[in-house]
């Protein structure tokens, strides 16, 4: 972040006036430019035992399967922008959404909210974000081949809660 | 958003090519700036039946009283984000935070999170943003006086499941 968004002035970095940290501050027009955390949605979507995935068609993680998830977007809740993701990337509307995995990724500055939910109609192809979708059991799983540690370790505790028939809400750390 | 925060250039309303929804574009320098529901994090910290309350010292909704909250930072968990705004609106550690409360307040991009804990050790004075904080029952909580719809709404939702002795995850949007 170089220049006001606001006025077009070039932006100083300092601490403002009661706050406690350094933001980007307009000196021109007085604007303080916060930078904050974004949310990724996405769903665990399993059907009669099956778990949705989706074989990545972009970078990064190109050909790695995963969850259908993306960034939430503004004029959306959690769950619409989970569904969203999962339409847009599977073709499959989800059903009966439920918080369960809160994934902090700090460094790269992302809050992932997973929900668990029942597989809905395909409406669609899979979309341009997608090779190919597919449904698994936890054992037909590639599980050395899945895109990212949070989508990974997701899966390992779905698995585990699909053999206890218990579905807490998990809330973990990537280092 | 009116200009470039890369290079400073007058930005354009337009769906970028491999999108689907209108974002801001810098013509001159590419660079596609997103925006995005920003994250609130705070606490239901409860001692031996009380709930932690801060009663506001700054708009909006002065001097109404709140759970500890505020807006998750660039660097730090869900986890860690409640426990500083706990510590700077209320002087108080918290101790063992579990998920509890998760709110989608689509009309000012928000997404709450909230997380039940244990009320730890007073370290310091309330902080600047609030006049006073206070530990209340249930009965005794200020209910005609709670500063946000989101807020009032989680209290209840506390009050329940402090009667039925069981805090699932509550998921649920203010309109």
């Amino acid at each position: 972040m170089h220049f006001c968004p606001h006025c077009g002035a070039p932006l100083t970095r300092k601490i403002p006036e009661a706050d406690d940290r350094p933001r980007f501050v307009c000196e021109s027009c007085g604007a303080v430019h916060y930078q904050n955390p974004i949310v990724v949605v996405g769903a665990v979507a399993e059907s009669e035992g099956r778990i949705l995935l989706c074989r990545r068609a972009i970078e990064p993680a190109f050909d790695k399967w995963t969850l259908p998830a993306g960034y939430l977007e503004i004029g959306e809740t959690l769950q619409e922008g989970a569904a969203r993701e999962t339409l847009e990337e599977s073709g499959y509307h989800i059903v009966d959404p439920h918080p369960y995995a809160i994934t902090n990724i700090v460094r790269v500055n992302q809050v992932y909210i997973m929900f668990r939910c029942a597989l809905g109609d395909r409406v669609a192809a899979a979309g341009r974000e997608s090779l190919e979708v597919g449904l698994f059991t936890p054992e037909e799983i590639p599980w050395q081949q899945i895109a990212f540690r949070s989508i990974l370790k997701t899966l390992e505790l779905y698995r585990t809660d699909m053999e206890k028939g218990s579905y807490p809400v998990h809330l973990f750390d990537i280092a």
